[in-house]
């Protein structure tokens, strides 16, 4: 599954530009500068402004980690399964399990408003580069630079949402060689509308997951509403009647995490050999404790399992993307081309001096590997609501330009959905988080750290996070808004106790912070001049690396060659239940009842899955698939295990991006789930 | 689960003395050494040498990991289902599952040979301490002491095994201030005659493990044969027919597999902050990868599900002994011990030059943890098979008392059991095992790592592991005898890939070997110095650190207090539908088919598991828990999660040991497998 991870890879956003060798299908182009002459060149396809436009203000981007689009005049928004499922999480209880049983509102009433979703429409792009470059001079050094950038930038974002009253988001492109400003309508008031059973959205489970061929049917409704109304949209989506065909050319609008394909040698080298390594212990850690708990009982399993289905779709991913790396035909790939950039830079007297950016590339790997582990968020929700609380109070005493990142005033609306959310908050669940945490922290740092005393108080792991989650307050919603409220005062008044451990973490958390912006900062300015560089040898008809904002994709329909065999480009929905008879017996691969029921109804030859050659990675899930003519032909929600690589490398060999049909979506919503009106409505 | 977990601790196996300080129940006692005086003081109890000999000659140890006993003349043997696990596993097939469904012998000729079994009976111990020390001299080297010591200790047990014809080894206790030969007469023919469903064995799953109150048949029945007939035994324990009571005095004799009840508060820190964090870390990533392996299908869990178990349970108890170390009370207590100690050292001028071994210990743990995770063993069948053999043929060219320990003549025949089993071996199994072993390899060195590219030959860890399953002909037994056969020459002559890989690794594996053995050796010395110490200031009346040799414990039955409850000390019968009828739904609840159809024949007061204040660790699972009488009431399965810490640490406030009632087999036995002729056969 393709959500977005970037919790965990904090710090890896360094973004820059992927030069002219860009093959094939290759590339998260923007869309104030699309790859019009290679549409042209290779497919004949020359789309007008009118069509981006109208795909652009179509697609809507999932800030809990995804994509999605509108497809309806009256606001329905499309998007998958596993994208929707924080929410469906949330607005599940021990009584009605709406993540495993699925929900149909059947009526406008009946539509179930999310707690704290937020969807951005991106209305307006505007290349404010100049302005910010401006701000530093070279006299400057890499702190004051970065500190006058954060402020000229917090400033830019301050003025456009005052002027425009749209979210407004500065967006560092090709490692700092482009800031562009990108104006967001927000959607807050987001309700939910349909959504399959987990059996039909996660068909084959763990085990089928970045597998192909699939037959899922990762695929949830919303709708956005203004003023209690469902939203009028002049742009969304028309549904295509027509099911993909081998070879068609496709295109696909939505949000791609984090790619690193500008990395260096040295930095994948890093990656391979310590950060990913550090991930995956930490990530198989958080899956056997969440494992551990959900064996407590029913209810603790439907707890945990919306994070714990997320936790394993991040390790599945890191483990595909190590063992790429750990490839050594990989590195040879990346260190033929980097030899051939480094001769031809040292073979132009004007480029000679950029050479020196690689070594500082490999220096700042070894300094963030001294960070590797170094922490004080303890992940659990009481503990983050604590955390933010604290950090907001202090914050908010200083000048908008000089704040932390996403404590500015164009941010506010946001965090505060966030800590005010009624969102559940289970004690049994946050005690066993918190106690893992407090145990990592301790085996971080050594049980004999100062620090590590102090936050443990003379108790254990286990004694200590029970007796915080039992006296803190912090899930009362009243208790967050009166802290809220309240400033810098109230926090440093407050009894409670994790208000007090946020509190006594709150200068390491900033040293920390400090200690890695730096290092982001200097990594930018190198592979800014590896950017220049990498453009005056290689050209400069390109696109930067993917920063979870919206980016047009495009490939074909296309099947692939695996173990001698010819896979397939689609499946259709007579294989999915092909498919649960061949796993009879197996956990995950049973079909829900509403799809048992409905066999004889369902037309079998409908597509269901296919795949194309789109560049994609986490954070497209939920992003529309359309055709020539802009109309949805699919949804996508994996790529197969052969795309995990593609974080850093692009292959259209084998990898492919793996999306449900949109004719699937329709013929399910008729004939399995017995909702014609809802299928009529879909791209009307 | 308490079998032994000596894998994954070698080099942890320091061993001291324990001195009178010794409180309550506390104890591992040597047959040889028993606590006569505290028995007759506390529990007005004065066994008999005969009553002793009987018990020791009852016992037996499973040399894969476990404890059993004699439990009828013509050689029935009583142990844990999980102890059994690994021949139950090995006896399984896709069509007869039997570590899952259980398997009862009709008949003498359905008994079913286990592919290579080998049990312990131990017949004499003889002190040798004087001879292996006369073999040392103050003036040698760490080196050559060590050298010196392993020689006339190699020597020692090829004289007894010529001799006696018997299993001769060599036990290191109190930290090498004693030795003692131990002399085992081997049964392997050893053959399967009951066990039970896993649902009934391991009722309520990695849930309940480790948790009390309990409800468990984690029983099974194997019979020993001689000339290839049931074996004619003079030793073996009655059967009682009275449930225990509360406040019964009981005994247990097993081998418990390591404790570490002398190490320094260091050595603890360095288990606390290094160790166990690397151990846990190994364990969380062998079980996701044994749990990936077993979703590709119910065939592929079957193969891996012993293994998965035994990962499993390591994890959870090493969990529970490091929430022990990061209790803050813990490293208090031992460090108030410790204070003590060297003050009375610090006080006596001929103990004073003592004081230096506790800094030598705190010296050795820094040393220990630059070797942690540096291993060349990668953890796979075939690999092991082609490790073994490499070392064996290199081995046989030194004379005896220069090997490495396993490859003495004395163990030979052990040696070879395991190398020439025909027990099966599934390729995608050791495929998965591989590749993931080759890609820590990977991490723990880098990619870069000169070793690290010749093991993968240009490859990607998967693929590598790949080509040498596919490659290597060690599956088959014949070709493993032939290597045997064929010594040296035959081992460099071979094609095999997988001897490639071992031959290449050897130099390694023999530096790290000799490294690891030095600091043990440098440890042992201390830890003798620190014995002597703590003897002259504490007094000698103790036991020595568990060597996974024959030891008894002894305790009383009864309950404890847990969050304000009182825990009864025994279950019966009756609570086991209960519970199953409580957990209604959850996984590994379900209580077997055999026991649902006999609910109404199974007396449902008979008792079924209790607790009892004995001192026992890993390796005592399948103890015989014995009454004054010597008549067996019980079978160790398992300690309870309090008791997890005994590692390092006993207490009976709330730590117990968990046995299956002697009454509740016997019953399950009569009323649920209709077997009434094995059951009257028990104790007779």
């Amino acid at each position: 599954m393709l959500n977005c991870q970037t919790l965990l890879l904090t710090g890896l956003l360094a973004v820059a530009a992927v030069p002219s060798w860009v093959s094939a299908d290759e590339g998260m182009w923007l869309f104030n500068d699309l790859p019009l002459k290679h549409l042209k060149t290779k497919y004949g396809f020359q789309p007008s402004d009118q069509w981006a436009e109208h795909l652009r203000l179509s697609a809507v981007r999932f800030n809990s980690g995804g994509s999605g689009s509108f497809v309806s005049s009256d606001g329905l928004v499309l998007t998958n399964h596993h994208v929707a499922a924080d929410t469906l999480h949330k607005l599940s209880t021990p009584e009605r399990n709406i993540i495993e049983d699925g929900f149909l509102a059947r009526s406008i009433e009946e539509e179930l408003a999310a707690p704290d979703l937020e969807l951005n429409q991106l209305v307006a792009i505007e290349d404010v580069t100049q302005r910010v470059r401006s701000a530093v001079n070279d006299e400057m050094s890499a702190d004051d630079a970065a500190q006058a950038r954060r402020a000229v930038i917090s400033t830019i974002e301050k003025e456009s949402l005052d002027d425009t009253g749209l979210r407004s988001d500065v967006v560092t492109l090709y490692g700092g060689a482009e800031y562009h400003l990108y104006r967001y309508k927000k959607y807050t008031d987001v309700r939910l509308v349909w959504a399959p059973e987990t059996k039909a959205a996660f068909f084959g489970g763990d085990a089928d997951n970045f597998e192909y061929p699939r037959y899922n049917l990762d695929a949830t409704l919303m709708r956005v509403y203004e003023d209690g109304k469902p939203a009028q949209l002049d742009n969304f989506l028309h549904w295509s009647e027509t099911p993909v065909a081998d070879g068609d050319l496709v295109f696909v609008a939505g949000n791609p995490g984090r790619t690193q394909r500008i990395f260096t040698v040295d930095a994948l080298k890093y990656l391979r050999d310590q950060r990913l390594p550090y991930v995956l212990d930490y990530l198989r850690r958080k899956e056997i404790m969440l494992q551990q708990y959900s064996l407590e009982g029913a209810e603790q399993k439907r707890r945990a399992r919306d994070e714990l289905f997320g936790i394993q779709n991040a390790r599945k991913a890191y483990t595909g993307m190590l063992a790429g790396l750990q490839d050594p035909a990989t590195i040879a790939s990346k260190r033929g081309r980097e030899d051939r950039l480094l001769a031809a830079i040292g073979a132009d007297e004007s480029l000679q001096s950029k050479a020196a950016a690689w070594e500082e590339i490999s220096r700042l790997q070894q300094e963030k590997a001294k960070l590797l582990g170094q922490t004080t968020g303890f992940q659990s929700r009481l503990y983050d609501l604590a955390e933010t609380l604290v950090l907001l109070a202090a914050e908010d005493q200083k000048p908008n330009a000089q704040r932390l990142r996403e404590y500015g005033d164009a941010g506010r609306e946001s965090l505060l959905q966030g800590v005010l959310s009624e969102a559940p908050i289970y004690d049994d669940l946050e005690r066993a988080k918190l106690a893992d945490e407090l145990s990592r922290f301790v085996e971080q740092r050594g049980a004999d750290n100062l620090l590590v005393t102090q936050v443990l108080a003379g108790k254990s792991p286990r004694e200590r996070a029970g007796d915080l989650v039992a006296a803190t307050t912090l899930g009362d919603v009243k208790v967050r808004q009166a802290l809220v409220d309240g400033g810098r005062a109230a926090v440093l008044a407050s009894e409670d106790p994790l208000i007090g451990l946020a509190l006594l973490l709150e200068p390491e958390y900033r040293k920390l912070r400090k200690r890695r912006e730096e290092l982001e900062e200097q990594e930018r300015q190198a592979y800014a001049a590896i950017t220049e560089a990498v453009a005056a040898v290689e050209g400069t008809d390109t696109y930067p690396d993917a920063t979870f904002t919206l980016r047009l994709a495009f490939g074909t329909v296309s099947g692939y060659e695996e173990n001698g065999e010819t896979i397939h480009p689609w499946t259709v929905m007579s294989g999915a239940y092909e498919h649960a008879r061949q796993h009879k017996g197996q956990e995950d691969f049973d079909l829900p009842e509403s799809w048992m029921d409905a066999e004889d109804q369902v037309d079998g030859d409908t597509q269901l899955n296919f795949v194309c050659t789109a560049d994609i990675i986490g954070g497209n899930s939920g992003s529309p698939v359309v055709n020539r003519e802009g109309e949805l032909v699919g949804l996508i929600f994996d790529g197969n295990i052969q795309s995990l690589t593609s974080d850093y490398l692009y292959s259209d060999v084998q990898g492919r991006a793996v999306s449900v049909a949109a004719v699937g979506i329709r013929e399910a919503l008729r004939s399995i789930y017995k909702a014609p009106e809802l299928a009529d409505a879909l791209g009307r």
